[in-house]
């Protein structure tokens, strides 16, 4: 059987090595990767831009050659140029050569990824303007560090430009964050990112919400030299994008395959593209299930990256699995403040057409009486007709952000606040308060209901 | 109505707080407590014995003039001397006169707690050996730093008597510690006990396992001298003990209130005391029912305790409320190593007749590359015959103990070891690898089956 795989990073080589686990020599596995990198964690670049790592090697979980000791055929610096369905055929070409190349499959697996997304903003892609998606870009943030670089501007206030406002403090950068929205993390409800938006202002970031970039201003060198928006213009030395990101599916477009409404590949709940079913795909090229909702969504996630990989490379392996869909857990911090979040937002319950009932406790990281017990506040918010718990997000100190996984886990499980507030969580006064936080939460949101 | 409480710390005033919140003026609420103190944490005692915590008022969440501003009697010192059943009365003496005074009820709620266990050691009362179980033993523990002693022996290697070593080292002293079990923390299986030993080992502390007390050794002054084994004397300044609590029932079974195989109250899930539709009992008195096996067990923790009171507040306050049991949750520290299980022991589940298939994997606290990053191992017990999974027990570095929770909501809701791999938990380098440790278990052990 002939595998061949578009894309080297999450999905394709979780898929690649589930499947050579199981399947072992009845396989052949082509992996066409454009970058010179193989499995490596893009959610790590700015851990390495702020130098908590030293990259680019330490972000790499496996390389081409750990790969290929395997027995995967990783072809780095290869690009797929089309896709012939009918012939069961990516066409490709040799990076050195320019000569094509071939490679017909049994079973296609598309994990293309995504590209940071790209609104219309004039001077966008001049020099000093920088993403942060691959570890390329990552070393050229790097560079750029040698020139002594004193302000950053980052576009967007949510995951990246967060960890992107971290890293430029952390090299000892001024910063200023833009973004149109009105609250910083659009994910969480408006309250939450209030306190996001305090603790950033807190700590001496610029935050200005409400007002989204309308120009990079470029210098006679053509080089960056501000940041424009509608109302003022922000000296940058550097600008980081955190704008989101789009799912790479144009290969994918073009040869016919449906893509949602976001722009992602549409599968069913095997990761099989639909109507093809010798076509897979997963990560951040493809859509996901929301599970409380039932719709489609986009989260590019290396979570569920990584999980689609291994529900693929089982269900080509002949272990049949299904993906049962995502909550929406996500979590990042801003220096020493954690912010999670899981299930639906107000607005996005709300949407489809669920009484909301909510509330916002504030407790601790710890027993209160503990050294390091810091604040943190928990909201939740639960269905009105039946008391199951929708949502839940979390900002505070140390330890506040790893209680969303309790959060999740209810969601999963479609627990109701009454429960929740019952189950049997761990206590000791160095790790909690006597009631959790998320059971404080439930327990004041049950009064409620 | 008059509701009368014997027992004024988690359990009794969880309860009377929670009535009073609900039933407002239509109810009497009476607390005796034998001590000065209420609503304290017996929990953090050891952090203050190590100089964490400022105590004792640190350890009081509620004092008795703050339960009495709220509508409560609370009448500390005051002892329970008997109970009449038949005519609904609890005899008690007032402490300063020793005159007899009788507290009527409607509604009786039992919260005794517990004490420590006392097994049969000459020399277990001499000057010097120390219980953790109140904040006057707290207080007398404190007073006895002041003769700077440098030698502590600790009886016990589980929860208390590991709090207690890490409390001895952080008071400069060189700690030894007996037990008569093979490895510390017996509510672990072996292997990960042996972690603990490991660690106990590795940073100082003389461990002794499979070698109980025998008897305390004490000077002409009668003060202890050192603490004698079958083997060895193990000189000793301070001795603490750490072996258990058993409940605190000779009043109710005096009264002829029912009680368990482990000395604990037997209750419905309403914390009724069966039998007896006006009695109420809950916290460290009572024994509670296993969620996993339906058996009863006995496990003294603040948060049942916590949980007791509220249902039983709820309960009389017409809120009809179920206790639906306790997992066996539990969490401690031994300086930065975190020690966490939830579920069953191989030994337990295999005590019922499951057949258990485990694995144990070892991975990090956060993405391998991030600095802080630890190791922790994740042992998963699974019923083989369904995939459920039965156990988790977590040891490892600064933020592997949180992590059990993922597991109790698991074990809570009976989830497949197949399913928990699914779960959309959160991720980000600086709170865990891209797969959560715990459905790396998951997945190892998922192969396993």
């Amino acid at each position: 059987m002939r595998v061949v795989v578009v894309g080297g990073d999450a999905a394709g080589m979780s898929a690649a090595s589930q499947l050579r686990r199981i399947a072992a020599d009845a396989v052949s596995i082509d992996v066409l990767e454009q970058q010179e990198w193989t499995s490596y964690s893009a959610c790590g670049i700015p851990y390495w831009i702020g130098g908590e790592v030293a990259g680019p090697d330490a972000l790499v979980a496996r390389t081409p050659q750990g790969h290929r000791a395997n027995g995967i055929n990783v072809h780095t610096g290869w690009r797929a140029e089309r896709l012939d369905v009918s012939d069961r055929t990516v066409h490709a070409v040799e990076p050195r050569t320019g000569a094509p190349r071939a490679f017909p499959y049994d079973h296609l697996i598309l994990a293309m990824g995504a590209r940071p997304a790209a609104p219309p903003i004039p001077g966008l892609d001049a020099p000093g303007v920088y993403r942060v998606q691959t570890l390329d870009e990552g070393q050229a943030i790097i560079d750029a560090l040698q020139s002594r670089p004193r302000r950053a501007v980052v576009l967007g206030a949510g995951y990246i430009g967060l960890e992107m406002a971290e890293a430029a403090r952390s090299r000892g950068m001024s910063v200023t964050v833009l973004d149109p929205a009105a609250e910083p993390m659009t994910t969480l409800d408006h309250q939450m990112g209030a306190l996001v938006r305090e603790a950033l202002t807190q700590r001496g970031v610029t935050v200005r919400m409400g007002e989204g970039a309308r120009a990079i201003v470029t210098g006679p060198d053509g080089h960056i030299r501000a940041v424009a928006s509608d109302t003022a213009e922000y000296p940058a030395d550097l600008v980081f994008l955190g704008l989101g990101v789009v799912p790479r599916t144009e290969l994918a477009h073009a040869a016919g395959l449906p893509l949602g409404a976001h722009g992602g590949l549409l599968t069913d709940d095997h990761q099989r593209v639909e109507g093809h079913p010798d076509i897979w795909a997963g990560g951040d090229c493809t859509e996901v299930t929301d599970r409380l909702t039932g719709q489609r969504r986009y989260v590019p996630l290396g979570t569920h990256a990584n999980k689609h990989g291994r529900v693929i490379g089982l269900n080509i392996g002949g272990v049949e699995t299904r993906f049962p869909g995502v909550l929406g857990t996500a979590i990042t911090r801003f220096e020493e403040v954690e912010i999670a979040r899981t299930g639906l937002s107000t607005h996005e319950a709300e949407d489809v057409g669920i009484d909301v009932a909510a509330t916002t406790v504030t407790t601790t990281t710890r027993a209160g009486y503990m050294p390091g017990a810091q604040e943190m506040r928990v909201r939740m918010l639960a269905d009105r007709a039946d008391g199951v718990v929708i949502g839940v997000q979390v900002v505070g100190g140390p330890g506040a952000g790893a209680r969303i996984n309790t959060a999740a886990m209810a969601l999963w499980s479609r627990m109701t606040v009454a429960e929740l507030v019952q189950v049997d969580l761990s206590y000791a006064p160095p790790f909690s308060p006597v009631w959790d936080p998320v059971q404080t939460a439930a327990r004041v949101l049950l009064a409620k209901l």
